[in-house]
């Protein structure tokens, strides 16, 4: 990838060229339950280079705003939420949740001057989302099928990660690194017991993949042997700009990923498992809660990862040489952080010599690119019909002489009026 | 504030034109028990962006001189501090207080080409003041009050703040900030019980203010509502470069602040607290040494607040929530610690919008550019005779039709005739 | 010094001057125990400015790679050290310690194009040494008297000091200092008990120096009174590009160093003490091992030392009052971290006053900026031949009339031939 190309995908800040692709799409800020109560602690919220402020007004509905107050330019964090507003404690100036100046003590009349920033929020899936491009070009609500779920069905957790957006989410699209980095991660965790899928995985570590490019993006299919006449095909999809989909092993739940950038040298990682039509456990949601699965352990007090760079992610060489961990890092989610922050903040592109099984990669940086400087020609980006997002992922056993994808056509593109496919 | 005049006001180092003003004043640089003992441990200090070494010398005297060595520039902080003189121990190289090289062991005929920068210094108030400007413009040592008193009169204190000296000078001078981050704290502080004062206050939230520059700096008169008949008024004053005077509640102790750079990223907030006319009591002390008041708790072993940046001030929302304190966040100090760091290092001032109540930082700002470019045209700095310095601050209620500069000509321009007007 | 003949001698990144010169030697990388198993756990290794990986295969070879998969940037710190090479987490990659890519798991055909950086190694002296040069160019292993000894004879410790290389080793060249922050050191070391050396150095501080240019480097002669008809005379060499020796006190063993930057802002201090005819008593090791000597104690798990610029070197002002440590410093190795590190990452040259007693700071400068430059005109550098490196360090007793040159010359050049001479 040269240097115009990365450049284009990496840099997210406003007026960027994937910037502003991304400010096109609804963005996931925070958890609801971050701010969690009407007129509780307002919160800070780094997006796309943007220093903001989330907050739960009066009547219970999500703003966020600049972190700043246009006056001085002090910290809203330190101002007061009351009243559907943030009041600053320098001046007493008062912002509602639409960026509005609605007091100013000393000079009521200058309100009108004083207005900041402000981005439209909703709440969906457990999230608040935000959009922060043209007002005249909002999208629909995103409807990816575990945006759409009750609370009871779906676990979302965030994770701090320390590089650049692009090459985490490389690591979600990437499925052949699956085989390596996370070869026994699959006997420690509990969301990949007593599944015949697994056995399959382990005896067939020769990965086929194939490809489809898709309206809202990429469906990789990944087959390996399964009976002796079958192949066990794992299908996942890479969605506009950033989400990815994991189909579950046997009665395991559905995951999904997105990928946000925090700014050029930080990202969240935000990790969804769900159930389409029943509540997880008890048992599962105690499991996610302690950081199994995809999941993982925080620093106290924040959503950095316990296990981080400065500690060498816990790495245990005892572990490793028993083969209990492949790099003698545990969790799925550390382990690719672990890899994907050792490239650097920015990964060097132009050092990177890339192989075959990078072909997944490779177009979605290529559609990227091109939405992007698509976007600078007035070009509108993809995927922004939210109908294109119902799809699911898939792990299934079909005849070796199956089409897959004419398979995932029939059975994945709507996934409302389908079961869930695993094995 | 335009780019140009924004950059002349907050850059103080070597050669800039505010800093070249700057060392045209007596500059605190730290507090006499610092290098309490004669031959004591020298102590590193930074002042407008140079790096220097306080000592106190085998006669008692104190010295300011380059932090290092002239040789191979090696920190003076690690020599020895021994007749009359910081040895460096690399080379056995010696200094005296006016940085002239007294010995070279290996090569004593070297002495007069290893001299090094040192500035006069001066003890008043408890601090060691020094004079970094041309030799031959030194002024009169200063005369603000609390700097003649003997110490049994006063109470000083430093405190590191992490932001530039500008943004918070000016909220030393912004006295309209005080009904919002410090409404509550008011009730917590001993330096403010059982005064009248404190129900004009509390009862009349709407401040007027009236501005009359000097020849010194400024005038602030704040006028509340007092009795039917009179208004109480309280009157500050800031004083070129970088001091602000401020008036007692009752029976308690006057006060004031300088604001220092380290660099242009740093300053020492000075407190002081002073009685012109009796020692502090016991009980006043003490509260003023477990950092009631303007004063604060440190981390150990520094000048740096326990309630910082790193900690978000320890702010408690349940305080906050309670009307306790009004930002969540207890201390005058921390208060305004908190909003001017959050400003950032340097407030970006293109990008403020200021309000009717700003006028009196208006003011200073253009007085300081004023100076600063006028001293580049060979004009001589303001407020260089310290008669001038002989100003109080006060709290009085006046008849309503009363005129308070008046007044304040009168009973405010040479304290040291008056007594303290507070109530 | 100037600009360009500081710059030149500082930057040792690939394709500096400087960096190219150091290249041309065989370069200390690691102890051999920090890789002590085949198969155990690899070791990441900045050396100039490179940051590399460095590892022991299954038969017992070291190596040392670039850190990174040619692949996609990933540390190979995380990946696995089995069956004669290291295989990245990701994707499975594997180099051997020629950084030969051997397996590339889903296109084994690429192989031929993904291999990595590598430097060839050799043990000696219980380190791993690396030739970072044209392969062409590589010069004989290094002969220095200690890194051809049995373990049993040598002891070896590195040490972090956060500062430039140049300065640290001017401080190994610069025997002048001695007398000052090391003054009373001697006394607290059980390296140089009960000698008669100690008392010589204590009755004169007034070392006269003499300097000798050499193939290798330069030889200096210190000179003290010794007995009525004698001198004393410390005889001390710089070897080419980064060795220093240093003669015993009395039964003790000879010792030196080397310095290697890390970065240029960091180097390695490696320290040596050695019998070169005998094993070290277990005291002696037991001694060195504690950190005595010019050795040091660490922050847990690291080389970085106990007492470093973050706790100023764990100063004791008291000790320094009662002449416990000169600069209230402990040890050797802290005591000249301590003043290098104070200098600043890189010393500001332009800014020094030179002595009369840095004219072997001031020969080895141009020694090494002539050999810089000459290498850049093709001149070969100096020193290759390592028979020069067959110097050894001593002190002794000299007839007033006697010249050391001559002396030296006969029993120091070739020190395998001669008994150990040491007062």
């Amino acid at each position: 990838m040269n240097k115009e190309m990365s450049e284009t995908l990496v840099r997210t800040g406003p007026g960027t060229r994937m910037g502003n692709l991304m400010r096109r799409y609804w963005i996931p800020v925070l958890m609801s339950n971050e701010i969690a109560e009407p007129d509780g602690p307002q919160v800070r919220v780094k997006i796309l280079g943007e220093k903001l402020l989330a907050f739960r007004d009066s009547e219970g509905r999500p703003g966020l705003i600049d972190e700043f107050c246009s006056h001085r330019g002090v910290s809203l964090f330190f101002g007061r939420n009351e009243e559907n507003g943030i009041r600053c404690s320098y001046h007493g100036l008062k912002f509602d949740r639409n960026g509005k100046c609605v007091d100013v003590p000393s000079a009521p009349q200058s309100c009108a001057r004083m207005n900041i920033k402000s981005y439209p929020c909703i709440e969906r899936g457990g999230l608040v989302w935000a959009y922060m491009g043209p007002p005249d070009k909002m999208p629909e609500p995103p409807e990816l099928e575990w945006a759409t779920l009750p609370p009871s069905h779906v676990f979302v957790s965030k994770r701090l990660q320390e590089c650049n957006y692009l090459q985490a989410m490389e690591g979600g699209i990437d499925t052949a690194h699956v085989s390596y980095v996370h070869r026994y991660e699959v006997d420690n965790d509990p969301m990949h017991k007593d599944t015949k899928a697994l056995d399959y995985i382990k005896a067939d570590g020769n990965v086929i993949f194939e490809i489809e490019k898709q309206p809202f993006g990429l469906t990789l299919f990944g087959r390996r042997n399964g009976e002796p006449d079958s192949y066990y095909w794992r299908i996942t999809q890479w969605l506009f700009p950033w989400f990815t989909l994991i189909p579950p092993f046997g009665q395991h739940s559905l995951a999904g990923h997105v990928w946000v950038p925090i700014d050029d040298h930080n990202c969240w990682a935000w990790s969804i498992n769900f159930h389409p039509d029943k509540p997880l456990s008890d048992e599962e949601r105690r499991d996610l809660e302690q950081g199994k699965g995809i999941h993982c352990e925080y620093e106290p007090g924040t959503f950095r990862p316990k296990a981080n760079k400065d500690n060498d992610y816990l790495i245990d060489r005892q572990a490793q040489k028993d083969k209990r961990a492949y790099s003698g890092i545990f969790g799925f989610a550390i382990q690719d952080a672990s890899l994907q922050e050792s490239m650097g903040p920015i990964q060097d592109h132009e050092a990177e010599r890339l192989l075959p099984t990078d072909k997944a990669i490779v177009m979605a940086r290529r559609m990227l690119h091109e939405a992007a400087l698509g976007l600078e020609q007035g070009i509108e980006p993809p995927a922004l019909n939210v109908s294109a997002q119902h799809v699911r992922a898939a792990g299934v056993l079909l005849e070796r002489s199956a089409d897959p994808t004419e398979w995932a056509k029939e059975h994945l593109a709507d996934s409302r009026s389908q079961p869930v496919y695993s094995i």
